[in-house]
C-alpha cells in the first residue's frame, strides 16, 4: 500500500461543494470514480478543505491510498482524461505515509475577488462577485487587521457549521484593489463554515461605507452571527491552497492568476 | 432618431459567434432581443468585428438607431438586466450620426491565450487553449514579425472567407511568455475568416520547435492555406476591440485583465 497526495482545481458552480448532498454532486465523487478508474479498484480521498456549494478552488490538495502501481504522470493524465471539463489534477505525486491532506495542513489560503463595476462582467460571471457600488478597500483592509490572530470567530461562523470549537488564528488577511477588482486575501490555520464569505459580506460594508472601521472589531467582540452582514455570494471565493510542513515536499499554494 | 454605440463582452462558448447560423443562436440576437425590449420597438445593431463559433469578446462595439428616449444608465441596466449571464453590455452612450462601428474602426486588437502545462486547467476550460508541450515563446515572437505590414493573407485565410480581397495590414503582433501562459497580441486594421487562429495554428508549430523561425514567412509568401498549419481552437480566442478616431469619444479598448 503507498500514499499519493494530488493537487485538484475545480470551478465549483455545477457542484454541491466538495461533498455530495442529497441529490447534487459533488466534486469529490467525480474526482473518486476518477481515481477508481485508472487504479482499478474503489478509492476514497481525503482532502485538506471541504468547500462549498458553488466555491472553486486553485489548489484543493488530496491524499489517496493504493495498491496499484503507477507513474505520477499516469495518474494524472488519466484521471484528467476521465474527469469532467470543470475539475483536474494539477499535479500528483507519492509521499510518506503519515502525510495526511487534512491534519497535516498548517495553514489555508483563500481569496475573495470582487468586481466593482457599474456593469456586470460575462466573461467572469460565476468566477467573481460583483458589487455596482464601489469599494473603498484601504477601509477593509484596515477593518479587517481586527481579525488578525487567535479569536473566537463565532460572529462569523455559518450555522451549519460542525465545528468543536469557534476559535481560529487568522495569520493574516489583505484587501487591496486591482484596477476593478478588490482582493481579500486571507491566511488562517483553518476556517469555520461560510467564514470567509461571511468576512468578505461584513468588511463589504465597511467599504461601502455603511459602517465605520471599528464596527468589524465590535462585530468580533460581540459573537453574535446576528450581527455581522449577509455573507458574500459563493462565485466570489476561491480555495488558494494548504500549505504543509517541508518534509512532505509537495508544491506550494499556486500564484492565482485571476484576475490580474 | 439618435445613434448609440455600446461595448459588449462575451463568452463565445455557448453560441454559434456574433451570428446565428442554421438552429445556433448567435450573440447579436441576443443583444438585439434586450435592446429592442428597453426601446419598447424592433432594434438592429451593427457590430465593429463578426467573431467565431466559441471565440470571446472583451469589448466588442455596436451601434443602433432609435426614437426612444433613455439615460445611458437606463440602457446599461435594463439591457443587463434581460441579457443571458454569458453576454453583458459595459457602458452605452449616444454617438454621432456618422459612426458606424463596422466602417469607423481604424483598427482591432485580438488576443490568443496558450495554457503550456501538463495538466488541464478546470477553472480555464473553454477560456484558453491548451498545449501540454512548452512552447518557445521568443522564437513564436521572432517568427511572427515577419507577418507585420500589408500583405496577402491567403495563407491564413479561412475557406469560408467572405471578403473581397485577402489583404490585410498587421500593424503589430507580440508574443510573450507570462507564468504558465503564452499570449499572442495581434492588432490589425481588420482580420480575414480564421486569420487569427491560424496565424496562432501556425506560430505555435514554431514554439514547438517543428519548423524553423523563417518557416513564416514562407507560408506567408506561399499564399497557399494548405502550407500553414491547422487552426488553433476558438476557447483561446479575445476579441480585445476596435479602436475609432478620437473624434468619438468612445471608450479604449481595455486591458485585457485574464489572464495575468
Amino acid at each position: 500500500m503507498s500514499r499519493w497526495a494530488a493537487g485538484v482545481e475545480y470551478i465549483g458552480t455545477a457542484y454541491s461543494g466538495w461533498q455530495a448532498q442529497k441529490r447534487v454532486h459533488g466534486v469529490q465523487a467525480e474526482i473518486e470514480k476518477s481515481l477508481s478508474k485508472i487504479a482499478n479498484h474503489p478509492l476514497r480521498v481525503v482532502c485538506a478543505g471541504r468547500t462549498d456549494t458553488g466555491v472553486h478552488a486553485y489548489q484543493q490538495v488530496i491524499h489517496f491510498d493504493t495498491d496499484s502501481v503507477r507513474t505520477p504522470y499516469a495518474w494524472l493524465l488519466g484521471t484528467n482524461s476521465t474527469l469532467p471539463n470543470d475539475v483536474s489534477l494539477r499535479w500528483v505525486q507519492p509521499v510518506a505515509d503519515h502525510f495526511d491532506a487534512r491534519y497535516s495542513a498548517l495553514v489555508r489560503h483563500y481569496r475573495y475577488v470582487i468586481h466593482t463595476h457599474s456593469a456586470r462582467s460575462a466573461l467572469l460571471h460565476n468566477r467573481v462577485a460583483w458589487w455596482p457600488q464601489q469599494l473603498d478597500a484601504e477601509a477593509m483592509h484596515e477593518a479587517a487587521q481586527a481579525l488578525v490572530g487567535r479569536h473566537d470567530f463565532s460572529a462569523f461562523r455559518g450555522s451549519q457549521c460542525q465545528a468543536n470549537t469557534p476559535t481560529r488564528t487568522i495569520r493574516h488577511i489583505r484587501v487591496h484593489r486591482s484596477g476593478e477588482f478588490v482582493i481579500i486575501d486571507i491566511c488562517a490555520n483553518a476556517f469555520l463554515h461560510h467564514m470567509v464569505r461571511n468576512i468578505a459580506g461584513t468588511l463589504s460594508h465597511v467599504g461601502l461605507g455603511k459602517q465605520p472601521v471599528v464596527w468589524v472589531a465590535e462585530v468580533l467582540a460581540g459573537r453574535d452571527r446576528k450581527k455581522a452582514a449577509v455573507n458574500a455570494p459563493p462565485g466570489g471565493l476561491y480555495f488558494v491552497g494548504p500549505e504543509y510542513p517541508a518534509e512532505f515536499a509537495l508544491p506550494e499554494p499556486p500564484r492565482p492568476w485571476f484576475p490580474g
